[in-house]
């Protein structure tokens, strides 16, 4: 019978495999005590398995609150835990809430953080993945051999649909392929979804007829699960392309229902993201997550960027979009999209580091703020991609290209 | 116009009045450069505000990798935050994408944790709340003046329909009043969902046919949205009263759409909510996420136990059972589910505590492995509270009840 593995990264005040035999037992057939019922037959087809533990590090003090270590050490370890999948077929929640349930209640940890997992083939059969990804997000743009170049409406609430869209029209003048509402714009009481759409819309489409290249813009249709279905049909009707989701907020099965829909392209917001991430033994690292979002079906999924305004570091960014880009289900990858702080001055790097640019590159204010206005933004950053594809440094595209030298200026620290 | 106030709990290395502008600009109006548009008047009408903030203790480490103190000195407060409804007016995912969204990769914070929020008064009109609660869950199972006596079915996977439904009927012979599948359980391939309910609920009606008494069975039907319909739906044709969701592995808009169908009471198990919660500067309190879920308007909540199995301390567990216990919304209550290596010793301590029996109150373990079998279990526990009511200790209530003695022989440390 196929098999989920999981792999956790864990800190324990006691024995490591014991520990990991008490996270087994809790997340399949044990409870505290021996009860009938739990035969020998049962746990042999539906317990969970310890498949493997590596020692790492101890520490002094415990991660998070717990059991208190009797010799004042915290051993840390990577273990391997796998479960049938007679245990809950195809169901994502029911595997959730297997891979990160209870578990993180136990007491016998001082840390536990889900670092991956690894799906058995029939899954292909069950999900479909995303029905864009990289290749189609590609195709609906048009844009080949370079970044997608986006930008986030700014301010993120406040503006009417009007003032959006003629944000958008001068974007487009300036050659932005992608833009998105914020993921703190919804429908507010001077900007309602509709009226946003139509506005926004009329634009997208009149430019696309005037010029053939068809803008992607990101509606961010987070809601309850009617309302969200009823506006990703009105974006489909206008003839927009994407929709975005914040798929924290509304869940999995709400994110799995729309991106069933397969007409538009799905842009995944992962605000919140901090919540279940940010301490390094707590929560859940990106390649398990992306998988579980990849398993919903959306298209494109947040990673942050090289030298970004928050916290994370750019190892796990560069880890972050490696991890999208490799095939997992339907072989289909799925977009990164890089933002947070982003104006070009990190696309050698990122280049560097990751030698791809199958991306969504995200700039906010490195758009809007440019000396030159948008279109010298806009310039900027495709100046800046090209530059870091040829292997320039940035003072050497600086040097080269005009608008990436304004930019330079501007943003440069 | 109305606004919803936040309060966290922060850390940071940096002024607590700059960071908490930070907070409430990022949150808003606001990007890492100032931009054409973010006018004055814009600000006014939707840019967050920082309504207070109260200075508390100082760290010497940071909570949570993030900035680095120049003076070596973490500054810890709970600031408030407030927002217009007009930034996302009755769209519960927009919300959270507010309250909890991209502020948790600030790194101005070595420590974020949403402690509460307030809703202004026209909520009451746009959301129903529980359809049951505390009176409705009550109503159910015609049990007055005591706990609700719960058990979960265990082992958690690899019964049998048959063998789950012969269970059922030990346990309504024991005079239980809940059973629940448990949160690993949903659709396994040797207990098919649809199965399980016909079997089960062959016996919930035949000893309410015969008794009077109908058990609420909780079935686990976390799922996909169209598959929870479907199973919502197959409950409530076999007559059954009750549907378990996974609440954080189904996310906010699938739990809503079917708590809205309004016909079964739902219980919500919160599993994964130690990766939310356990760290004491990161994530979310509960009586911020319990009002969450009551917007979507589930019935019964768990908050575990006094002295449990886990890592949450009895101060949290005594203010969680407080927080569902306090009117919001429609008024209604929802039903505290007390779970978590629970035998009845726990008892006399919880009402001391709480001064309420208005709980659902849950036993595994302590319920099946009683000396004197399932029905021993039962009764002790309904012994237990008993006692409790009546101010007894676990030892004078031992001495007073032959089961609820047998409980302590077997459970007691």
């Amino acid at each position: 019978m196929e098999r989920i593995t999981a792999k956790y990264y864990i800190e324990t005040p006691y024995n490591v495999e014991e520990s990991a035999a008490v996270l087994a037992g809790e997340q399949s057939s044990g409870t505290f005590v021996s009860v009938p019922g739990e035969t020998e037959e049962l746990k042999k087809r539906f317990a969970a398995k310890v498949e493997s533990t590596e020692l790492l590090e101890t520490a002094d003090k415990p991660a998070i609150p717990g059991a208190v270590s009797s010799t004042g050490k915290y051993n840390r370890a990577l273990i391997e835990v796998s479960w049938s999948i007679e245990n809950f077929g195809y169901n994502i929640p029911a595997l959730i809430s297997t891979l990160q349930g209870n578990l993180y209640e136990i007491k016998q940890f001082t840390g536990l953080k889900l670092m991956d997992f690894q799906i058995p083939e029939s899954y292909k059969n069950h999900f479909k993945g995303p029905c864009f990804g990289v290749n189609g997000s590609r195709k609906l743009t048009g844009v080949e051999n370079r970044p997608l170049i986006g930008t986030i409406i700014k301010p993120s609430v406040g503006m009417t649909p009007q003032q959006t869209a003629s944000l958008v029209s001068t974007l487009a003048e300036a050659g932005i392929d992608f833009v998105k509402d914020d993921e703190l714009m919804a429908s507010t009481t001077n900007s309602k979804f509709e009226d946003r759409v139509d506005a926004v819309m009329k634009v997208v489409n009149d430019y696309a007829d005037k010029t053939g290249k068809k803008i992607m813009y990101a509606f961010n249709i987070s809601e309850e699960i009617d309302t969200m279905l009823k506006r990703y049909e009105y974006v489909l009707k206008k003839g927009g392309t994407c929709a975005m989701i914040s798929i924290n907020s509304v869940g999995f099965s709400g994110v799995k229902k729309i991106c069933d829909q397969g007409e538009l392209a799905i842009h995944a917001h992962r605000n919140g993201w901090g919540m279940l991430n940010r301490h390094p033994l707590l929560g859940i690292e990106f390649p398990a997550y992306q998988k579980l979002w990849r398993l919903a079906g959306v298209d494109q999924l947040h990673v942050n960027g090289i030298q970004n305004k928050f916290w994370e570091s750019d190892d796990s960014v560069v880890r972050s979009i490696e991890s999208c880009l490799k095939p997992f289900l339907n072989e289909k990858t799925i977009l990164p999209v890089v933002s947070s702080g982003q104006w070009g001055g990190q696309a050698p790097e990122t280049y560097r580091r990751t030698h791809t640019t199958d991306l969504l590159y995200m700039a906010g204010g490195g758009i809007m703020a440019h000396p030159l206005g948008p279109a010298g933004g806009v310039v900027a950053l495709k100046q800046a991609w090209e530059a870091a594809v040829d292997g320039l440094s940035v003072k050497e595209a600086g040097k080269k290209y005009k608008e990436f030298g304004k930019s330079i200026e501007k943003f440069s620290k």
